[in-house]
C-alpha cells in the first residue's frame, strides 16, 4: 500500500523531469510542502526522493534541499532491434535469439521457451537464499566455488560413470566460460583445435576468439568419422578436441560406445585433450557412453552447466578435471574474472536439490519427446525429412533439397519474424549449406511451418528466374 | 515444521549410507514400511526420498522401490587450506585471501570484512527478485545486458562527468572481465601495456594470462610520473594503460586535475587506449578527475563495479565505451561467457535503487575514515607511516625501513594467522619491497599489530646473526 504511493511520487517527479517542468538544476518542492500538496505522509516523500537520489535523478544538497541533476542522461533509450542485414557468422544466431523481441518466433534458438523453464523452482531457491545468512549474500567465493555445489556435481557426475572428487570440480560462470578456461590454458595462436562438423556454433566464436584454427571432422549418426579423425590427427597435430557427448548439438546424434573407444585409442597415440561439454545431460533417456568416464579423466575435461534445463538466468558451469590442472586452471579464472558467483551457486544448488527438480524433468522429457514428434510430423508436411531421430533432446537437425541455400531461407524467414538457425552457421566446412536445425520446443506454432513453406517457394521461384 | 521432519529422515538415511548401514545398491526400506516405523506421514517420507534422489545419493527404479546409488562418490572433502609455501606471485593475494578461514586476519585482502557489507539491502533486494516475473528467474539476458540498470548507470557515471548513453555500456560479470574482455580486443601477444608501478595485482596476473608485456610506470602522489609515462611511449609504443581512477589502488593516492590533463596530451600523440578502472567510486569524499570525463570516451574505456561496497557474491560489472566498439566488445563476451547473469543484474539494480544504498554509503565512508585514523595510530606505534595520508577509499600503502623484507615478513606473520599484503605483490620493477598495502577496514583487531611488529623483530634479528 505504502510503496504504491511512494511510487506515484517518483513517477509524478520523473515525469516533471521528463517534460522539463522541472528543469536540470532547479530545486525541487520541499519535502513539507510536497506533502502537503499531495496529501500524503512526510516520510513517504522522503523515502521517494531518497529513491530518486539512489536514482541519480535529483540530487540532495545539505541544508537546501533537493535539486534535479543535471544535466540529463536520456532517460530511455531505443532498444537494440536484431538487425536484419547483418551477415549470418556463428555468432549470427546467438545474437539474433538473445537480442529478439516477445513477437518473434524462435526455431533457431538454442533453449527452451520461458513457460517451459522451472519457474517455480527457481524463485523457490531465491526465496531460500534471500533467509541466508549473510557472507552469502555478501562475500566472494572460494576459489574453486561453493563446496555443496561441487559436492553434489561429484554425485551427479558419478552416475555417468566419471569419477571426480569435488576437489577436482571447478565452478566457472557459464559451460562457455568453462571451455574457454581451458583454451586459455592449453592454447596459443595458430594452434589447431579439432570440432565436429557440424557443431555448437559457439565453439566456432569462442576459438575465433582464440586465434586458434579450427578442423572440423564430419560428424556421423554415430559420433565423428573415425577414419577423418585419425587423419585430422596426422595432418595438423591438433591440441584440443571439442566435442559434445551425449545428445550432440546440432545433430541430437548420440555417440556410440565403440566409437567412443575407437576415439580414445587415437586420442592417446596423439598430443589431443578431448574437452567434453555435457551441457544436456539432463534431457538423457538412457546413459550414452562419456568420454570422461572411459578415459577416468586422464586426457579428457567433462564440461556442463544448468543454463538449458534450469536457467539461463542464473548461470553457473563447470568442469571437471585432474588434479594436476585444477589449480592452474584456477589461477586463470581469478585473473581474467576474479571471484565466481557465489550467490548463483547457492540458488543453483538450492533449485537443485529441491525434489522438484527430478519430477519437473521428468515431465520436460515427456513434453520434449512429443514435441519432437509434432515437428517431425510438421515438417513431413512440407517434405522435410530429419538427418537422424534423435533419442533426446531438443534438437532436430534436418536437410532440405539440395540445391536450396538455407542462409538466405533464413533470411528471409526472419523478415517475417521467424528466426531459424542455418546449417553452414555450425560448420566449418560450409558443406551443410541445405541444413536447419530445429529447436523442437520452439516450433509448436503452425506459423514456423508456414513462412519457412512460403520461404523455400520463394527460394524456388527465384532460383528459376 | 514439517520440513524439520523431512530433514531429519534425510539425515538418518544419510547417516545409515554413510556407516554403511545402507550398502550401495541395496534397497531402501519403502516409504509405508519407513513411516510407520519413524512415526511419520508417507508424504513426508516421498519428499525426502525425493530430496536424496534428487541429491544422487539414492535412485528410484520404477515399480522397485528406492535403491542405495552406488559406488559412492566421498561424502565430505578436506577443505582447501592456505598454501603457506606458496610462492609470492601476483595470484598469491587473491588466492590466500579469497581461501581464508575464519579464524584468519585479512589486512592484506583487497575487501571489507563481511559484517561491513550491506546484508540488509541484498537480502531485500533478493527478496524483491524472488517476487519478480517468471522471465527474470530463467531466460538469459539480452546481448548488452538489463536495460535498466544501464539506464542507472549511465545517470551514474555522468555524475562524474562522464557521457555515455545506455547503449554505450556493456555489462560484465565483474570489473576483472570487463578489462579482460577489452584486452581481448586491443591485444596479441608480445604487445606492450602500461600499468602503474604499483598497481593492483590483478592486473599483472590478467596479463600474463594473455602473454603481454608490462612495462611500469611509477605512481606518485598525483598520479603517474609524466617524464616516466612519455619516455614508456616513446621507448615501447604500448597499445594500452591500465590505470585506477579516483581512488589508486594500492597507495589511495588520487589523480590530480593537471596531471590527467597532461596524461591525455601524451596520449593523444600516441597508440594509446586508457582502460580506466573506477571500482572504488562510491567511496570518494570529494569527485577525482576521470579521464573518461576529460576525453570524452574517445580514446579512454571506463570501468567499474560494485563488488566492494555492494557484494561480492553478486558479481556484476560494466564497461563504457565508444559506439564503435560496444558491439565487437559484446560479440567477444558472448563467444566467450555467452549470456550475462541476468539474475545478479536485477538484484544489483534493486539494490542500488533502494534508497537505503546512499545511507548505508556516508555510513560507510564515515567508518572508513574512523578506521583510517586508527590504522594510522596503530601503525605510528610500531614506526610505520604511511606513503600518502589518502583522502578516502580502504588502502594505505606504507614503507618500512629501507633494509626490511616484506614479502619474508608477509610469511612470517601468514604463520600467524594474519594475511599481509606485501609492496611488490603489486610492483613490475619489485622496486617496493619494504612496501606494505594495508586494508584499513581489515586492521582494527591489534593482533595484526602485535604480529606485524614480532615479525619486523624477527627479520632484524635474523639480519643481524
Amino acid at each position: 500500500m505504502k510503496t504504491t504511493k511512494i511510487d506515484s511520487v517518483i513517477q509524478h517527479v520523473r515525469e516533471q523531469i521528463k517534460n522539463r517542468s522541472l528543469m536540470p538544476g532547479s530545486r525541487l518542492p520541499s519535502v513539507r510542502s510536497l506533502a502537503a500538496r499531495l496529501n500524503l505522509s512526510i516520510s513517504t516523500i522522503v523515502e521517494a526522493y531518497e529513491r530518486l537520489s539512489a536514482q541519480g535523478l535529483i540530487e540532495a544538497k545539505t541544508g537546501s534541499g533537493y535539486f534535479v541533476a543535471g544535466p540529463l542522461a536520456p532517460l530511455s533509450i531505443s532498444e537494440i532491434h536484431p538487425k536484419i542485414d547483418r551477415n549470418i557468422d556463428p555468432l549470427w544466431i546467438s545474437r539474433q535469439a538473445l537480442e529478439a523481441t516477445q513477437n518473434v518466433l524462435k526455431p533457431g534458438c538454442g533453449w527452451l521457451p520461458d513457460d517451459w523453464m522451472p519457474h517455480e523452482n527457481i524463485r523457490k531457491a531465491v526465496r531460500k537464499i534471500s533467509k541466508a545468512n549473510a557472507k552469502i549474500l555478501t562475500d566472494y567465493s572460494t576459489p574453486l566455488g561453493l563446496t555443496a555445489l561441487r559436492e553434489l556435481l561429484s554425485r551427479k557426475i558419478l552416475s555417468k560413470g566419471i569419477e571426480a572428487t569435488p576437489n577436482q570440480i571447478l565452478l566457472t560462470d557459464s559451460g562457455t566460460q568453462a571451455i574457454d578456461l581451458i583454451c586459455r590454458y592449453f592454447l596459443k595462436p595458430n594452434d589447431v583445435v579439432l570440432v565436429d562438423d557440424p557443431c555448437y556454433f559457439n565453439f566456432h566464436a569462442l576459438l575465433k576468439v582464440h586465434q586458434i584454427q579450427i578442423v572440423g571432422v564430419p560428424y556421423t549418426q554415430t559420433g565423428p568419422d573415425l577414419a577423418a579423425f585419425a587423419q585430422a590427427i596426422k595432418n595438423h597435430n591438433p591440441r584440443l578436441y571439442i566435442t559434445n557427448s551425449a545428445i550432440h548439438n546440432p545433430t541430437g546424434a548420440v555417440l556410440t560406445a565403440s566409437t567412443a573407444y575407437q576415439i580414445l585409442k587415437l586420442v592417446e597415440q596423439s598430443n589431443l585433450i578431448v574437452v567434453e561439454d555435457d551441457i544436456f545431460s539432463d534431457l538423457e533417456l538412457h546413459t550414452a557412453p562419456r568420454l570422461a568416464a572411459l578415459d577416468g579423466l586422464s586426457r579428457v575435461i567433462h564440461i556442463g552447466s544448468f543454463s538449458k534445463t534450469l536457467s539461463g538466468s542464473v548461470r553457473t558451469g563447470y568442469l571437471a578435471t585432474k588434479s594436476e590442472w585444477i589449480e592452474d586452471l584456477t589461477d586463470i579464472k581469478i585473473a581474467t574474472c576474479f571471484g565466481g558467483n557465489q550467490l548463483s551457486a547457492e540458488i543453483l544448488y538450492a533449485a537443485l536439490t529441491d525434489g522438484n527438480y527430478r519430477k519437473y524433468l521428468e515431465e520436460l522429457k515427456i513434453r520434449l519427446s512429443k514435441a519432437m514428434d509434432s515437428t517431425i510430423n510438421q515438417l513431413a508436411k512440407i517434405g522435410i525429412t530429419p538427418w537422424v531421430k534423435p533419442q533426446a533432446g531438443i534438437f532436430l537437425w534436418c536437410k532440405l533439397a539440395d540445391h536450396l541455400d538455407s542462409t538466405r531461407i533464413a533470411k528471409t524467414c526472419l523478415e517475417h519474424g521467424v528466426i531459424l538457425a542455418p546449417g553452414n552457421a555450425f560448420s566449418q566446412s560450409q558443406n551443410y549449406q541445405n541444413f536447419i536445425r530445429f529447436n523442437v520446443a520452439q516450433s509448436l506454432n503452425p506459423k514456423v511451418f508456414e513462412v519457412l513453406s512460403q520461404a523455400i517457394q520463394l527460394e524456388i521461384e527465384q532460383q528459376k528466374s
